[in-house]
């Protein structure tokens, strides 16, 4: 059985539980808070970052989300996620890196530093201007998806792929912290609604951060 | 033929070039300062940073490095750089992301704003706290890689991978920013001097971003 170390709004291990559960693949949730920095986590990942996967019986440790990604990829047949010919697989690892690198950069990484770590490790409050300019860059990127979904009918081509589960990860977290106001983008919000109906995605909506609170649309898969 | 947008210190942008001539797929450089966000770069990228890679011919435009990597491994079959069984892929690109977001974002990144952004586009002075802390990072990361050196023929394993690009592009940009402080680093060290004598490196340490110079070791391959 592999066991995912992982915090309830991390976006990465959130890609990574759509992409396993998407393709069948068992696995376990362990609880780790990658800030504390224990030294049997940070033996497995010196970037004592979350997510890492792991299977004692074979001897495996993956770290990464996008390694673990293509390792299931390469080892598990069902349901393929970066598919398609060179160029539409390069389009789907674009779209994943925008969504990682971008988006989080640009909006769930300061909601999650404001929103979560300033409550549960510094005690602080958060920093009103860090979350007003993380919500304008938030309109942004959903401007893009509603592009996107205006041309595709997944956001990187014709069938589901792991730009979505990207896109939908990074998303699920900013609109846990209450980050993104859904008005004007009717597109995007139509995919996500779809998408969060999944059997995939219902786990992480049922799912609370302790403390933190998600506004009461989160959940809500009529909404 | 190939043409990579890029500026000389983008260290993304490195890791393709090197990836590239060690394939021996031919490209022609286009300078962009993604900083600029030229109207014609941001239609291909709409995050609008390098690198960006473009075929005419074939009416293709890939984005993002390690999508980029990943198009050339799976379309060109000479000397493949994420080779191997799944666990191994998995090591190479996992280091892959240390390099590009761990070390990038401790020290690579630091060290660009500081002494070039700041210079080229801001005009202001460097913040030497912030290149303290920077320099402070670059050993704990140059102490990684004494160790993967001390365990391993090279980064990721018995062969060169694309850890290895990953890591070299980003050391030559922090190097030439005159960001590492090599003493202590025997193993590290040993190993950067074999890849800077090859000959896909020689023409990244003849290169010079304007107004910006090197420390004297920065291209000699016999220091």
């Amino acid at each position: 059985m592999w066991q995912l170390y992982q915090f309830p709004l991390c976006p990465f291990s959130r890609k990574v539980r759509l992409h396993l559960a998407e393709k069948g693949v068992a696995f376990e949730l362990w609880r780790e808070n990658p800030w504390e920095q224990r030294d049997e986590f940070v033996d497995k990942n010196p970037a004592a970052r979350t997510p890492v996967i792991g299977n004692a019986e074979r001897g495996i440790t993956l770290v990464d989300s996008r390694a673990i990604c293509e390792y299931f990829e390469e080892t598990v047949d069902k349901n393929p996620l970066i598919n398609g010919t060179a160029p539409m697989r390069a389009e789907i690892r674009r779209l994943v890196a925008l969504f990682d690198e971008n988006f989080f950069g640009d909006v769930t990484g300061p909601l999650l530093h404001e929103r979560m770590k300033k409550r549960l490790v510094y005690r602080q409050s958060p920093d009103s201007r860090v979350l007003r300019e993380a919500m304008k860059l938030a309109h942004e990127h959903l401007y893009y998806i509603d592009y996107l979904v205006d041309t595709r009918p997944w956001l990187a081509g014709a069938t589901m792929s792991l730009a979505d589960l990207a896109a939908a990860a990074q998303i699920s977290v900013a609109d846990y912290l209450g980050g993104l106001d859904w008005t004007g983008h009717e597109q995007a919000k139509s995919w996500y609604s779809v998408f969060k109906s999944r059997p995939s995605f219902r786990p992480l909506l049922a799912e609370r951060m302790e403390v933190i609170q998600p506004p009461s649309h989160y959940g809500d898969v009529n909404w």
